[in-house]
């Protein structure tokens, strides 16, 4: 039993390591910075992916698969994409091993040397963009709207479970457009979507904005991004949508013919999420004790312990469980009962308060005499005693409540640590404490980057449709129109 | 357009390629043997995870997610296991790119070199029994029951879209138990899953049997495996489940604590099914108009398409075909309105017809006024006139009709094609003509290989329960108990 994680006080790193360890969620694997998702870490990746799944195919995208290898001379084709990811891909350069020559083990056959060198996807976009030169012809081959479920490697140096890993877990949405102006609306739309699913299912508070220059992606012209707060006041970025411009249909030539018979480039999105979405996830809700799901999310949103002391009392509780686990199967809430005798009441409670169960349900003989049950919700801790006469509706409302309260939580903490500075000494003592800082900039590449050296905060995000202010520069002096966001970041 | 295919007759092959590439299901990439699966193709890959993933639910597997790649130390430690991999697989040997000194593109940065080369998964046994070894300490933490959807990399020479490919997508079940027998009914009841799945969803009818040591998974003790025939009279493998023994376990170290304080070796299955599946299903029921597909994996299994002349007319029709897009829906039939009008009438047939839509509505102003449509099939090219009271549940029945004939069409097909043969000539003239050949076999892999080397033949499965019957092998002579089934195969 891992009940006992180090406080969030104390080391909230290690806070975080405990938690999806002990949790059962992930762990890391034989193979540097590539983790194991555990059952329980996948279900939360499946009922992610199930939602996010409908939400795009609701606005008119279809799965496909491409290759996940890429040639070395694709990169090179879109100059800032490759000096984007260059740096971070792992390269296949044969297709054979053989017996060793001191007859131990394999080695790799010399003989099986690729002649062009294989980068394993890290992103799609190049890809992609060769295959559609093949499918857009015309304009009535447009708009294209295409998603992929995969994985990705990019070869990080400082790995965190879920957080930063060589290897994750994604969805890449790539799209073609006719015009500039709806490949930005279809950008725009994706970003709609991505703060839809933080804030009503996941229950994280995001921001909605675009990137500054030095932020965005490599190859976009401009990059939408949401972002969150997490409890020791760092920021994560939780999804992005990219206008890529003409960039990649012009580096890939995909032309297509208009109605008025005319040759013309045409107009990109992408945008993803990944396995990162669970870190957050943690983050944004979890406490000392463990784990705290959001219900929409939860693997299973109840669990029912029985309390008995013999086999007569086991029997008395287990007839007056089965009926209520019927009961709130049939309006659509997942339930596990865990009559396993091999541990205590004591050691299950703990077990499920560390995985995160939203509503933990007792029942002792005591219970089945009053027909009650105890409730404890994870959230607040608190429990109660219900009478079964409608413990359906009251369960499902209960969920409603922490779903709410969840958010609500996470929106209080992210508000009140949401500062406006106006100075230089006021930013470098607040960053200090963390948070987001709402502060002027002057809009140029090199006091972002000095800002960055002397505090390690970055802008997150130039807000979307924010409020029109003048200003003075935090850090230059220099006029500004409008505050950004700035933190220090995961 | 793409309605005229290469028929069967002409060229079995190219039949099959033209149809993958005209329907929109797949084509090739610009990586040597990796295939781009296109959005209706790739439909159906989701259609047949959904249901193998809920009949895994119901089995009590969990899904998890293990690193794509694996150290090449692992491979060596099980020696039947690298000699069947090592061969073709992708080797990673750096992790990252630098510019090219010429100035032209990227090059392989020599300074970053692995250690230790890294294998993208050909499949996943050797890491997941190193994790296993950690999750496994006694008897209560068995049995372990995990699936995992993902991709694989086996460097096949001569590929072919979704029958042989360098990368393709599968599902990979790996369990552990604490006895040999427990091990060996999971084993079989995932060959059930699959035969179940095959005949009831896919309308494939498959033979299920165990292979020879020949035929073995490099690893297994014993193969189980499901195989289907083609129109061609070629044999298709369409799943496998594999009896490990304690082979990974012994090799990973993985011991387990028996309820008697004993440790000992933990016994292992594994099985997977892949994206295989697909060039299986357009290979068993397609004809020369192109795919024919199950209503159960249709991406839609009602296509509707208005004939008019002008917008009164199109007005007219659509009124009448809208409530019934409303009544199909409505009873869970999955239906799609082509009412573009870039298209004309016989454009649209020919096209769903290749795209093997189970059942075609067409609706024109004189329909509207008798109350009819115009209902075709696609397994028969069948059309007839049908009222429009209940045209939900006509559908319906057709839909289950259609799904039984073409299971039925395919089983009479295997039928005729299987021969029981007693003699090498008879042998030796019946495979070129294709089939199923049930014949006696010594038992020996030197007659197999002796056989497969003069007629290209191979032991697709030794029947599981089948008729003992006493005979003598069809090439040696010498005695035999069982008769095999052999056949070519893909």
């Amino acid at each position: 039993m891992g009940k006992f994680l180090t406080s969030r006080a104390e080391n909230y790193s290690m806070w975080y390591n405990d938690i999806v360890l002990k949790a059962g969620m992930a762990e890391n694997s034989a193979v540097r910075g590539c983790m194991i998702i555990k059952p329980y870490g996948y279900s939360i990746w499946e009922k992610m992916q199930s939602v996010l799944d409908r939400m795009f195919k609701e606005t008119g995208h279809e799965n496909a698969y491409f290759p996940i290898f890429i040639p070395k001379s694709f990169f090179s084709k879109e100059a800032s994409h490759v000096e984007g990811f260059a740096k971070e891909c792992a390269v296949i350069t044969h297709y054979r091993l053989k017996a060793a020559e001191d007859g131990q083990g394999v080695m790799v056959d010399p003989d099986a040397k690729l002649e062009e060198e294989l980068i394993v996807r890290p992103t799609s976009e190049t890809i992609i963009w060769d295959s559609y030169r093949n499918w857009i012809k015309s304009y009535r081959d447009l708009p294209l709207l295409i998603n992929q479920w995969a994985n990705v490697v990019r070869w990080e140096m400082r790995t965190r479970l879920f957080l930063r890993t060589a290897e994750f877990l994604w969805q890449e949405g790539h799209t073609a457009h006719a015009t500039s102006e709806e490949a930005i609306l279809e950008a725009e739309q994706m970003l709609e979507v991505y703060a839809t699913f933080a804030e009503e299912y996941l229950a994280i508070p995001v921001l909605k904005g675009v990137k500054s220059p030095n932020e965005r992606f490599a190859g976009a012209i401009e990059t939408y991004c949401i972002e969150a707060l997490m409890q020791d006041g760092k920021a994560l970025q939780a999804g992005t949508s990219h206008f890529l411009g003409q960039n990649f249909a012009k580096a890939f030539e995909v032309q297509y013919l208009t109605k008025e018979n005319k040759l013309e480039y045409v107009w990109a999105t992408s945008w993803g999420v990944s396995t990162r979405l669970i870190g957050a996830l943690i983050m944004t809700h979890s406490d000392d004790n463990g784990l705290v799901l959001p219900p929409k999310m939860a693997p299973f949103q109840v669990v029912i312990i029985p309390i008995y002391k013999n086999d007569d009392e086991f029997t008395k509780v287990d007839n007056y469980i089965q009926p209520i686990i019927q009961s709130l199967k049939k309006i659509g809430i997942s339930v596990k009962y865990d009559s396993r005798d091999n541990n205590k009441p004591g050691w299950k409670f703990a077990e499920y308060e560390l995985k995160g169960v939203p509503v933990r349900i007792a029942v002792g003989p005591r219970d089945v005499d009053s027909e009650c049950v105890e409730i404890a919700r994870r959230d607040t801790l608190e429990k109660t005693s219900v009478n079964i006469n409608g413990i359906d509706v009251y369960v499902e409302q209960l969920l409603s409540d922490i779903q709410k309260n969840i958010f609500n939580k996470a929106l209080q903490f992210r508000e009140k640590n949401t500062f406006k500075v106006d100075s230089w000494i006021e930013f470098k003592a607040s960053i200090e404490k963390g948070g987001f800082l709402l502060a002027h900039w002057d809009g140029t590449p090199e006091t972002e980057e000095k800002i960055k050296e002397e505090t390690k905060a970055t802008i997150r995000l130039i807000p979307l449709n924010g409020e029109k202010e003048a200003g003075k520069c935090v850090f230059s002096g220099k006029p500004s129109e409008q505050r950004v966001v700035f933190a220090r970041a995961y």
